[in-house]
């Protein structure tokens, strides 16, 4: 029934292309609006030629890097040039070059798009909430639908040409190439960029934040976009490639021999489905003129949920897809859900751990930092038990389906989690616009009402976005778990070919395995650290940049009319820097999985991703919701409460912030990264794992 | 062959009572040194009573414990009464009971000659290094000999009456009920007393440290005694009873139907082997006039390796022993001191890591916890890595020598490294007697020789805690997968009473051993969050009651003579509230394990012991190891480097301090027992968990 495949390829493609016009429409939408402020133009205009500058050193370093990655693939993958066939391996060379290349694409959209509607957004507060909600919120659709339909069109357009899944994976390998650039790199640039713009202007200098004299004030601006838009961006259109490779390597596998093709189908199906809801989310998305931001952030959200749901329903009664399947991914999706709202009492300032850590706060910035600590580590629990109760309810509702289904299942499970997620790219790239947009008004002295308006729009995107950051762990658990299950397809594929015995478990008892697991769950530990004191080197070399432009251009630091600093300078360095400091990170988690897989084999290396993934979910976590905590805690003591700014509990929780930056900007979301790169080259490599191991079998 | 194994319990049981004779020698010796200071001996006096307010407390409290405990293993344990037969359930009460009192024992004489032993350490160092070294190291001796000593006697009693590693295993775990009081309690006590007594002396009324009109200074020096004598003393014992239990529990097995013992017989020689080694160790400590303490402590740690290597070569040969299984307990001892060595690297303020946290201490606090949570996270990863390689290595040594000995191998690797544990007690509490007799010298105004006697018996105190800490986790972790082994061990025996299928893996791709992963994987994480939390609600607590003293009492402010602060209150609530906070974190560990056994039976808890052994290690280096660094970061700048007392990186590394203080001294330790306690939960309730699950089978 390749018909039938087909039919469902063509439907992804449609909504694909649907989803392409939106963006061009929206985009187009958000260009016409207005901007006339001179001064807002102008920041505006340096911030994009920043983040286009990161961008474009970005990628050439990536090119760099995919260049050797690309003839490490021609020689060895899917498996060695000299035992294999090269054409297999010029697919996959061919594949990951697309992975790369689509998610590039949609990072480039990401910013282009953010960095034209923050200033309008901040000129359209003038006008009141609603143009200002739309701009902010379309701009933020447009990289939502760009990144979700490039990955639906990618994932099905190689599927199309080639049939291949392993081609998928060197696919997905492709598009976390590129995310580990983006997020973790991204994540190094904006932080570097913060650091050092308030260690030499706010505490050396007492300029105030965002001044233009400030050689790091564009960098920092900049940051916020690379990092939260583009870095966002390419970490979800990972993740969900990755989901929708993994659940098509098993329903490839599953649908072998049975004339149907009705897993396959589904997954493409349910894709397509997901997409539609997004889009037709974002185009439902209304505000009154006095109406609540938060409240049309979640109506959309909603109506994206329902829609998915009945279009699922539906398809499952129409084309006969299993129930049991259905039933997993809306699990998924139900758990999701659970597991933003869960995450939201962490972080949400009305909840008891905000009050308590700002409270702590009064006895010193000690107390802040423990009292955080031990609240971000019990934020853990919910998600953690959410995803192990996701995956133990998938797998029982498919094992009854046969042999391969169970694990099947927790991919539609992660499939499910994911399917709004062009809904949720979009309220998360809303985040970032609307915040940026909040500094125009205030540089471009666009008034009080304005400021107020995008007060709310500002916070209405913190609130939505503990939401979504739930969602999109969560999801990354789940898929990293399917990720194992299309492992051992890999494994067992290769095996065939081999002539060696399948595998069908990993036994902790097996000292192989138990091996992997305490190697496996060191490196998303030691991942993060490296990257938080990449952060802290690279901030030195900006530092003294900084010192340099204020030592050598003349009247700079007295503010005289027409001297500007050479913003591009720290922008360079501030990017330089970040790729230096990640290469090193990233290379680590890659040769630690080649190391473990070469000592011992494919069963180390199932026990090194479960570790991985055990202690890279820990992390993330912690370090993502601490962080988000400790934000809203010192925004929670601004506010007035605790004595307010100035007070000691104020000072306590700057240091709160300033801990919790690196943890949630570069060090917690990109772990998820590095546990999608590392399994996948664990799939790809399973060949010569299985062929070449010490004491693995 | 029952003969043999009862002459190597004779031997071991010989042995016990000849470090029970040394134990009592050194007391008498420490005893009988000079002590004439008035004021010294007055507050050693205090500090001796407060100690015993706590323990007498603390015993009463776990008396109460234990009797709920008693009663749930007369009615369930090791199979429930109606089902099994009850003088089974009373020989484990009995055990457990034993475990208790036997631990208690050797914390009370550790808590007694360690505030005997601090004061006459700081009388003599008026005389010069070699007899306050002596008296320092004595002391300690007293405490490692009574704790391993006893433990040895209790098993090998244990064993002698019964036969039964079952009733072991109660008693392991009765040993593992005392430490979690002991060491998890003693964490908060400690750190309630040293925050509430900066908090309100240091930070709100300006008076310096150790003043004597502050209500919390005596419950402050206690603490020092109770966390890092007691606690430690318990915790170690805990571990060396466990991996005994452990390696026992799978000799017998292996030795069944074998008409030998050999096995068996071993790990009593082997435990014997090393209670002598520390014996003559200890004997030997000697130091010259102008020694080096450091030398001295580490000389007689390498003659106690020494020994045990040469003596378990000989009883190899002698007694036929297997030279595989020698060879995985070698390993251990091995690897136990790379693992010292390696560690020591990241909290050794002659390297790297200090000097970095202290340089980026002048840029702000932030940049303190920062740096220094880094390179904490990076240090978990030599032990890690050891603890995976020395479990590797143990289990392929022993692999050839049948089913089961390779768990049995992972086990003696354990004992072997915990064979110098007498030694590594004795060094460790050297350090809190010699730190609590340069408070004395200080107090009592002994001189500047004096002064500077004890701080280099103290630096020396540091520096080889740091080594000795590193095998105590590693130990742990060793110790923790041999429960795995016991686990295992119990059930398979428990399914063949019942009928039922043994059980010989947990397969990763399990769904429930997945499961169980997960949600075992964050109890260690919420655990030590909710102990670090306790302290904070402890402190509370206890500033309202020095801020009640400094009201309602006349004359204590302002320091009129003869009136004193009610030293005792600030014990009781430091002591009550410890209890307080300290039951629901054990109670949580102690629940989850219960609900995940109902939930998936055996598999999910296989999944679960895993999971909190992985996550547990890493969380326990990490807080042990980041607060050890921070801990010398400021001692590093106090000594004037980067501008020294009072400086900007001075302040910022008190804070890295301060949150340092719970991870290192609270959480961190008591993780480790944490993890035995719930390990032996599991080991004891296999029956249930095989009879009833809703899941598992």
């Amino acid at each position: 029934m390749e018909m039938q495949v087909n039919f469902f390829l063509a439907i992804a493609v449609i909504v694909s292309i649907l989803s392409f016009i939106e963006a061009y429409w929206l985009y187009k939408w958000v260009k016409k609006q207005p901007a006339s402020n001179a001064r807002v133009i102008e920041i505006g205009e340096l911030i994009r030629k920043g983040a286009n500058t990161f961008l474009a050193k970005e990628y050439k370093k990536l090119a760099a890097f995919s260049g050797i990655v690309v003839i490490f693939i021609l020689l060895l993958l899917p498996s060695p040039i000299w035992s294999g066939n090269i054409t297999d391996n010029m697919i996959m060379a061919a594949a990951y070059i697309c992975g790369t290349i689509f998610s590039a694409i949609a990072g480039k959209v990401g910013i282009t798009i953010a960095t034209i509607a923050n200033v309008k957004a901040a000129e359209a507060s003038k006008e009141g909430i609603q143009k200002s909600f739309m701009a902010g919120f379309r701009g933020g659709a447009v990289m939502g639908m760009a990144v979700v339909g490039s990955s639906l069109f990618g994932v099905s357009l190689i599927y199309l040409l080639t049939r291949d899944t392993t081609a998928l994976l060197g696919f997905s390998f492709g598009a976390s190439s590129l995310a580990l650039f983006a997020k973790a790199g991204g994540g190094i640039f904006t932080k570097t960029a913060d650091v050092s713009a308030d260690l030499v202007g706010k505490v050396e200098l007492g300029i105030p934040e965002d001044d233009p004299r400030n050689p790091a004030v564009i960098a920092d601006n900049v940051g916020d976009n690379v990092g939260d838009v583009a870095g966002m961006g390419a970490d979800l259109f990972d993740s969900n490639v990755a989901s929708m490779a993994a659940a098509l390597v098993m329903a490839v596998a599953l649908d072998q021999g049975t004339g149907k093709m009705l897993n396959t189908s589904m997954v493409f199906c349910y894709g397509a489905i997901g997409l539609l809801a997004s889009i037709i989310g974002v185009a439902s998305a209304r505000i009154g003129k006095k109406g609540n931001p938060t409240r049309a952030l979640n109506n959309s959200t909603y109506v994206t949920t329902a829609i998915f749901g009945i279009l699922t329903v539906l398809a499952t009664i129409i084309f006969g897809f299993e129930w049991r399947i259905w039933g997993a991914s809306a699990v998924g999706l139900l758990i999701g859900v659970i597991i933003g709202i869960a995450t939201n009492y962490f972080t949400d300032d009305t909840k008891k751990p905000v009050h308590a850590v700002a409270k702590s706060s009064e006895s010193g910035p000690a107390f802040t930092v423990l009292s955080g600590i031990s609240y971000g580590l019990i934020s853990t629990l919910p998600a953690i038990v959410g995803i192990a109760f996701s995956a133990l309810i998938a797998y029982k509702l498919c094992e009854p389906l046969g042999s391969g289904y169970a694990l099947f299942g927790i991919s539609m499970s992660a499939l499910g989690m994911l399917s709004i997620v062009g809904m949720i790219i979009s309220n998360d790239a809303y985040g970032p616009i609307v915040d940026n947009a909040r500094g125009l008004v205030e540089m471009g002295n666009l008034g009080d009402k304005a400021l107020e308006v995008t007060d709310s729009l500002d916070s209405a995107g913190n609130t939505v976005k503990a939401v979504t950051k739930g969602f999109a762990i969560g999801a990354a658990g789940l898929t990293v778990i399917a990720l194992l299950g299309a492992f051992i397809s890999e494994v067992n594929g290769a095996a065939l070919e081999l002539g060696k015995e399948a595998i069908s478990n990993f036994d902790i008892m097996n000292p192989l395995v138990f091996f992997g697991l305490l190697v496996g769950c060191s490196i998303p530990v030691v991942f993060s650290a490296m990257l938080m004191l990449g952060v802290e080197k690279n901030a030195q070399r900006m530092v003294a940049e900084i010192h340099r432009q204020f030592e050598e251009i003349d009247g700079l630091k007295e503010g005289k009319e027409g001297v500007m600093p050479e913003y591009d300078k720290c922008i360079e360095i501030a990017t330089d820097g970040a790729m230096k400091e990640l290469i090193p990170a990233g290379l680590m988690a890659i040769i630690a999985t080649i190391v473990v897989g070469i000592i011992g084999g494919v069963q180390a290396i199932g026990g090194f991703l479960t570790g991985n993934i055990i202690s890279g979910l820990l992390f993330a976590l912690f370090m993502s919701n601490t962080g988000g905590l400790w934000d809203n805690t010192k925004k929670f003591v601004e506010a007035g409460n605790h004595g307010g700014k100035g007070s000691r509990a104020h000072k306590s929780a700057v240091v709160g912030d300033t801990v919790g930056d690196p943890f949630k900007d570069t060090a917690g979301p990109s772990i998820n990264t590095q546990i999608t790169v590392v399994s996948l080259v664990a799939s790809l490599m399973s060949t010569i794992f299985l062929t070449l191991s010490l004491f693995g079998k």
